[in-house]
């Protein structure tokens, strides 16, 4: 049984909290006020913060995060003009991370998926699939099969290179709900 | 009824062909070896060729592409390495193109629905959409008319801007393809 500890109490951190733990994970979920002071216990940490938020947290606690999965979720837009990425063109906020805390081991995951179709678990009629992007392999297939036991699809999409086109889907997506072309329980799904 | 010029007589150039004469539009493929020679007479030009192909067609026809919608349906993969893509971070192909091109209006099309989608018009159950992304409304609006009326969804992507997002969500789909996935009968559908 794999411990969590999810940065976020939001509709992402509990979502994905919900999943992790239907599927036997045990999930922690720390609020805002929380996130400075808390002890980590979780032997993978997950970011459910927008990426504003992302920086203060892995500065607080990047010797705890060492040696650890850490699992990014977001996607880094820039909300005031909701048309461009705040992170470096071809790079990604995955990479951004990873960058930052050079001994942890970065992945991204749950960017392509709105809380709704993790909670139900279902994108249309299709189950829903999140997709995990990293460069450590046992790692990944943690995950997934953390995700797989919570009921999801997951699929391993590449190295930690692909969060860049990751977040590119999942800026895709925001603009497509956003302008209400699609609606918040929609969305990409996989057909294999 | 719109008349089309498509370069390209492959697999995409003939699926394309064929969504759009189903909904009523004319619809004339060019091969490789007539691309150089032939005389453009559709009021809307498709390049399905491969992005190499793709500068030789539009210096030739620059004058002939003037005034004319020209869409652009490529995924500008390193096919060598198929880890990265041959545009410049954060352009596309398309942007490239309509550089390229100031004086036609080019769209993106197409690029994130295989062949075998668009042949059958379902991907999974789900009826295959077309993603459009371009500057010019009435050019994305009579292309969505003709798609839709060839019986596949299509939905407007945004400016060309989102181009971008679209490549990369492409190239997403073909490294799932090409590393067995996904089959190139899936891939994304869109659950609004």
């Amino acid at each position: 049984m794999t411990t969590y500890t999810i940065f976020g109490t939001g509709n992402m951190g509990t979502a994905i909290s919900g999943v992790l733990s239907k599927g036997g994970a045990s999930t922690d979920n720390l609020s805002h006020g929380e996130a400075t002071t808390a002890t980590i216990e979780g032997e993978v940490v997950i970011l459910a913060v927008p990426y504003p938020a992302v920086d203060e947290i892995i500065t607080r606690h990047r010797e705890a995060l060492a040696g650890k999965t850490v699992i990014d979720i977001t996607n880094p837009l820039n909300f005031d003009t909701f048309d461009e990425l705040v992170v470096p063109a071809g790079s990604s906020a995955a990479a951004e991370i990873q960058g930052k805390l050079p001994d942890s081991t970065v992945l991204k995951a749950f960017n392509t998926t709105f809380a709704a179709t993790l909670n139900s678990g279902k994108t249309g009629d299709l189950t829903t699939t999140v997709l995990v992007a990293g460069d450590d392999e046992a790692a990944k297939s943690a995950l997934i099969t953390d995700i797989n036991a919570g009921g999801l699809d997951a699929l391993d999409a590449g190295s930690l290179k692909r969060a860049h086109e990751l977040e590119a889907l999942g800026f895709l997506q925001l603009t497509l709900a956003g302008a209400e072309k699609i609606s918040w329980s929609g969305g990409f799904g996989l057909v294999k």
